[in-house]
C-alpha cells in the first residue's frame, strides 16, 4: 500500500488508499486570472492571502502555489509566494510551475517536503525535473503524457505513468513519492473520457500501487452545471482510487461529493465527518454554522 | 455482455453495461405509508394514481408495485394495482412481493414481460418463485442472501448470487434475466457496506456478467443528508457496474447524480441528456423550465 506523505515545517498529510480523499487546493494560480497575475507581477500579495486563508478554512489539505505570469520573473514570484504561504497556514505545498528555475527557487526556499507538480513522460522534462526531486527529497506529480502527446489509448498512459516512476527510482525516488495524474479530457469532446479515467484509475492503482492525482474539473469543460458533473466525478474517480485532486475547495457541490466518496470508501471514521457537517441544526455544533437559520428565528422571536 | 429486456404492452426498456442506468420507482409500496395501506386496502387507488404518473414524468423507466399490507387480501390487490397502473402509463414493471401467491396473481394480469421483484438464494424461496418466472416469460430480481443470512463477506455473496443465476438456468431461465440485488447495508451501522458493495458489483458484472439492481437508499439509513449520501452512492455503484435501482425518481439530487454518472459512463450519447437539462435558461427549453425567474424578471420590470 503506497503511502505519499508531504510536509510543512509543522504539519504532514498523508496520500493513501486507506486515508481521506486529499483536497489540494488550486485558487493560487494566476493563469486565467489577469487581475491576479498583475497583482503577483506588481508585489501585491493580498489575493494570494485570501485565497490561501479560504482555501485553508474551506477544507484544502494542501495548497497549490503557481507563478506563471508571462514576462515575470517566475522563479522569484513563486519563491515569494511559498514564502509568504508557508508564513500564513502550516498545511503542505504543492510547487506549481513548467518552468525548471523556477520549481528550483521554489523548492529552495520551502520548508518541509514538497509535491513538485508536475513531470511527464518527455525525456527532457524527466532529466530536468527528476534530479531537483532527488535533490530536495520531494515528490513529484506526474503527467501521463509523452512526447508523442496525450494518448487515448488507457494502455499507453498507463505505460508512461510507469516509465516515470521507473525512471524516478533510477534517481533514488521511491515510488510512494510518484503521485500520478492520468490526465482528465473534456468529456463534451470525448464521450469515452470517464471511463478511461476510471479504468487507468483502477490499473494504476491495482498494478502500479501508485496515489493518484488530477485536475477535475477539466471533465465538465463546455458543458452546464459542471459543478454537478464535478463532483460526480471526483466520487466516482475516487470509487476507482483516485486519492487526490488539484480542485478548488470554495465549491461546496464538490466537497460534498468527495465528503460523500470519503463515507463510501469507508475512510471517514465512524461517519464523523459528514455527522458533523451536515446534522440538524438542533445539535449546538451545526447550529453554530447555520446562523441565517437562527437570525430567523431570533428575529420571528422578536416579532 | 448482458441486456435484460422487460417490456409492457407497448414498451421496451433495457438494463445493460452500454445502457443509460434503469431507474425504477420504488413509491408504489405500502410499506411504511400507513395512508397509502390504508387506501390501498380500503379499494381506493387515487395515490397509487398520482405517484405512478409522478414517477414516470420524473424519469422513471419502469416501476416497482409492491401492495404488501397486513391482513389484507394481497394477490387481489396487487393484481388490482398492477392493472390500474398499466392502463395510467406504458412503462414495464417489477412486481414485487414476498407471498408466492401475490406474485403470481400480478403475472397472470400483466401485460408484457416483467420483472419479479424477488429471489432470493433461500431453497424453498427459488423452487416456488422460479417456477413462476419461467412460467410468465419474466425476469427476476436475485437478492444474493440465503438461509444463513446477509454474509458480511463479499465472496459469499458473490456465490449465492452465482448459485441463484445457475438455478435459474436449470428451470430455462436465462442469465441475462436474473438482475442481481447485491444488498446495500447501512454504512453508518457499518463502515465498509460501500466498499463491499462496490467490490460485488464489479465482480458480478466482470464475472458473472449480470446486470444488477439495489434498494439504494439503505445505504444513508440513520445518516444526515441522506440524499447527498444517496446521489453519490448511486454514482459510485454505476461505476462499479450496477445498471438500475430501485429508488426515488422525485429526488432531485439522486437523479442529477445517475444523469451524471451516465455522462461519465459515456452512456448519455453526446452528452444530451445532461444538456437539455442544466443548459442555460437563454435557451428556450431551460427557460420553460425556469419559470420563477421569469416571474422575477417581469416583475422588476413593472415596478
Amino acid at each position: 500500500m503506497s503511502r505519499t506523505v508531504i510536509s510543512s515545517a509543522s504539519k504532514t498529510v498523508i496520500m493513501g488508499f486507506d486515508q481521506p480523499f486529499c483536497i489540494i487546493g488550486e485558487r493560487i494560480n494566476p493563469t486565467g486570472r489577469k487581475k491576479l497575475a498583475e497583482e503577483m507581477a506588481a508585489g501585491d500579495f493580498s489575493t494570494v492571502e485570501r485565497d490561501a486563508l479560504a482555501q485553508v478554512e474551506a477544507g484544502a489539505h494542501m495548497l497549490d502555489v503557481n507563478a506563471g505570469i508571462p514576462l515575470a520573473d517566475e522563479p522569484k514570484i513563486l519563491a515569494e509566494t511559498v514564502k509568504l504561504v508557508q508564513s500564513l497556514t502550516d498545511v503542505p505545498l504543492s510547487i506549481d510551475s513548467s518552468v525548471v528555475a523556477a520549481l528550483e527557487s521554489g523548492l529552495s526556499v520551502y520548508q518541509g517536503k514538497a509535491l513538485v507538480n508536475s513531470v511527464t513522460g518527455e525525456e527532457e522534462r524527466l532529466e530536468a525535473v527528476l534530479p531537483l526531486v532527488a535533490k530536495y527529497g520531494a515528490a513529484v506529480v506526474a503527467i501521463s503524457n509523452d512526447e508523442t502527446g496525450i494518448s487515448e489509448d488507457p494502455d499507453v498512459r498507463y505505460a508512461v505513468a510507469k516509465k516515470i516512476v521507473e525512471r524516478a527510482q533510477d534517481h533514488g525516488i521511491p515510488k510512494e513519492d510518484v503521485v500520478v495524474d492520468p490526465l482528465v479530457m473534456p468529456i463534451g469532446a470525448m464521450g469515452t473520457a470517464g471511463r478511461q479515467v476510471f479504468a487507468l484509475l483502477r490499473r494504476l492503482r491495482e498494478e502500479l500501487g501508485v496515489n493518484t492525482t488530477c485536475g477535475a474539473s477539466n471533465i465538465s469543460f463546455g458543458l452546464p452545471n459542471r459543478h454537478g458533473l464535478n463532483a460526480t466525478f471526483l466520487a466516482m474517480a475516487a470509487g476507482a482510487g483516485m486519492t487526490s485532486a488539484i480542485m478548488n475547495p470554495l465549491r461546496p457541490e464538490e466537497m460534498a461529493g468527495i465528503m460523500a466518496a470519503n463515507v463510501l470508501n469507508g475512510v471517514d471514521v465512524g461517519c464523523g465527518q459528514w455527522i458533523r457537517k451536515f446534522r440538524e441544526p438542533s445539535s449546538p455544533e451545526a447550529a453554530n454554522g447555520g446562523r441565517e437559520r437562527g437570525e430567523r428565528r431570533r428575529r420571528r422571536v422578536a416579532v
